[in-house]
């Protein structure tokens, strides 16, 4: 029997104070507050580097939650994602102070042209040797359509339209405009690059006239990993199509297992290999070195959870201001339907017979989190690799004390059990993220953006022009 | 009499291979080909900051110069700004290896909605605590329009109009959105700022409607300190209203001194002080032990400048295909009026009694020049400091040899003529960007971005929240 493949592992980050569970960054030892300042990244990047992290992975939205009570002032008195800062910028000083990580980061088509985007996302992959991942969300917050000229809230199914046709043009920047072999840099001719060999695109669809050619020469991996994290119908078709790795929140190992067998599946109805995708739990940790320190740690955590930014962010996310419901009131009793049946939804998996909004808000950030010693959490982790799971995108409750605790006291123990590959030697030569992931540089012949490669290229092309 | 001020020194570069001056990258001590790579630009910014530059200046285009012989076939040949990288992505990586070194980048607004490009600028003024500094540009490329969905150009005078729109949202971000002393982060009380000082900017103007607030918290120095370039009439009083440093090339410094004190005039119509204003002069170096041996230097390099490149970007500059004339051929014999006419401006100044096409795109590689002993170069900088130039934008034959040239054997004799400013001790307090240049952190209140502070502040805004 071969052996199991190692687990992969992502620092699930966002540059902001307060990102997921509300109320942690209160706590004496949590940097998170110093979100602004470089150095914090770039220390965190060189300990996940150091501990055998395969990435660093920056979530982001682009506008404020949805009103909780009537408005959005809770939302800065908590630190509720605002305020927030762009993760892509600081990529490249990420890249210049580590060897091997991966550097994922976030963004909406909404956010920038798709030509000056292509372009960032290219330097950035230079600049880090192609260690660079795109995690493609669709904005799903009105606030954020707003900032972005538009009335409101495009529709869920017309957002994923928009990014399909953001992808296409990316994808004819990235992989078609220019051929291998393109740039020459030859000093002894002069010849810098092939003219025959670089193309413009001539790209023309209902949102955008792109006429290339690109202005970066390839850059290790082209086009970067692509990440996506969508959970709906055609979230998860979008994701079949297009993502390498999909970022997922199961409840458990038996529904991450039965959500990775449909992708897959999906993922072969577009001609695509069921290995082409990996997925990526997301599990917070509470270490200890007895079972009882760790709970009682974990304790202490949930006594330093604000519950009201729980809700805030529960609400906010779905559409539904949840502020005027009381922490205490069961939800079968809430009157609205719409709202009733959502938290009910969530509630699945709640360990209380008839589980309050405040139950709920608090188990959300508790659904995920794994409480023990490194043996017990090597245990937890084995059963989600066995239901299928390729890698863990592991929340944090301080930063950078959650990925420090992470790689001293946990990673040495499912190296032995064979749940985490060693870490790179320092100083071994860097490969890219899709490398050390796939063990190929380029995207799959089978992915839909492979359809570019030549696709601009004249048939009788001339090998040169002639010389002056 | 005081004792005039010193010159401040930018690096002149491009995330390119070939810029200003085509053939030179052939130079085999040249590493400009290497400009994919993160370590050429963080080697770079080192030795411009122990040099004590104030700062390192990316020019930037994205699209492709107009044709030349009918196509741009001779572009990727030539290596003429093709490939080019984003530069505003890599100055993270330069801020995390520098102290004090500003840092400058060029972007037109065209590039990016202007919420997510206020949020990227602001997220790195953070980053390098305050040294980001950008130049305001409006893409004048037929292929950059048609990179970003037009049909064409802009009209030159409606690009300016659309600058001045894009700007005025940006300084609603950059000084309206956040109060000073919104941001608490006071882990006792749990207030992580105060919502009373966070608005909304309800935006609304002919091309942007933006609804904010901003997402990122106030940075170092608020909106970066702002440089432009333009030299038409209607650039000029864009400079004159929104600039903070202007880009100047003039051909000697009278003429700079006619620019400068008319920009001076203008600014102050505009209600701002002329000492609002900072003029970098473009000038390169050829520098020797002795007269002799720069000479020598400088006629090497006018050896490996590549004619037809200096013409084809003259002429995809302006707009006029130069390809088709023959580079002996006297300009005065040029048929199409305004092609003639065109370089019958850019040759004044030209030594030659009836230059030829070949001979104006030489001199325009050479007339920006300095070629001496670090003596002779201090006499002609002298001139130019009192002609009212501030600064000198330096560029380069080779990167980095050109400024460690420059690092090592012209600042030390500018600085024992007063000339040049002791670079600061390593480890000295870190000035921002605007600091070091106007002794002030943010805009001057006689800035138009000023006119925002406060104003989306309600006049009798509630101080808290009720208390959960």
């Amino acid at each position: 029997m071969p052996q199991p493949r190692p687990l992969t592992f992502a620092a699930f980050v966002m540059n902001t104070a307060s990102h997921i569970t509300h109320g942690l960054w209160r706590q004496p030892h949590g940097e998170q507050l110093r979100h602004s300042e470089l150095d914090l990244w770039v220390d965190l990047a060189k300990t996940l580097d150091r501990g055998g992290f395969e990435a660093i992975f920056f979530a982001d939205v682009v506008g404020l939650y949805g009103d909780f009570r009537g408005g959005w002032d809770h939302h800065v008195e908590l630190g509720l994602q605002i305020p927030s800062n762009d993760p892509l910028v600081i990529l490249s000083a990420l890249a210049s102070h580590t060897e091997h990580l991966g550097l994922a980061f976030t963004s909406a088509p909404i956010q920038q042209p798709p030509f000056n985007f292509a372009r960032q996302v290219a330097t950035l992959d230079h600049a880090s040797g192609g260690r660079i991942a795109w995690n493609v969300v669709t904005n799903a917050l009105e606030n954020g359509a707003r900032n972005f000229g538009l009335d409101g809230l495009t529709e869920h199914d017309e957002r994923y339209r928009w990014a399909d046709e953001y992808l296409d043009v990316l994808y004819k920047l990235w992989e078609g405009s220019w051929d291998e072999g393109a740039l020459l840099q030859d000093r002894a001719s002069g010849r810098h690059a092939d003219p025959s060999r670089i193309h413009k695109i001539h790209h023309e669809s209902e949102r955008y006239r792109v006429e290339g050619p690109f202005l970066v020469a390839p850059s290790p991996q082209r086009t970067p990993l692509i990440f996506q994290a969508g959970s709906s119908p055609v979230g998860r078709a979008f994701a079949a199509r297009h993502a390498e790795a999909q970022f997922i929140q199961s409840p458990d190992p038996d529904g991450a297992r039965r959500l990775i067998d449909d992708t897959r599946r999906l993922a072969q109805e577009h001609g695509r290999h069921p290995d082409d995708l990996r997925f990526f739990q997301g599990l917070s940790f509470v270490v200890g070195s007895t079972e009882e320190e760790a709970r009682r740690r974990a304790e202490e955590l949930d006594g330093q959870i604000d519950v009201a930014g729980q809700i805030a962010h529960l609400g906010g996310g779905v559409g539904a201001d949840l502020g005027d419901l009381s922490h205490d009131a069961p939800i079968d009793e809430i009157e609205t339907e719409g709202v009733r049946s959502i938290l009910q939804w969530i509630a699945e998996g709640v360990p209380h017979r008839r589980p309050t909004v405040g139950d709920i808000a608090v188990f959300n950030a508790q659904r995920s989190r794994v409480v023990g010693t490194p043996e017990q959490i090597a245990d937890r982790l084995a059963a989600w690799r066995d239901a299928g799971v390729d890698g863990v995108n592991v929340i944090n409750a301080t930063i950078p004390g959650s990925y420090v605790e992470f790689v001293d006291h946990v990673l040495p123990t499912l190296r032995t059990r064979g749940l985490a590959a060693p870490a790179p030697e320092p100083g071994s030569p860097a490969k890219t993220l899709r490398g050390r992931l796939f063990g190929t540089d380029r995207l799959s012949d089978r992915h839909p953006a492979a359809r570019y490669r030549g696709a601009f290229t004249p048939q009788s092309a001339p090998t040169s022009i002639a010389a002056d």
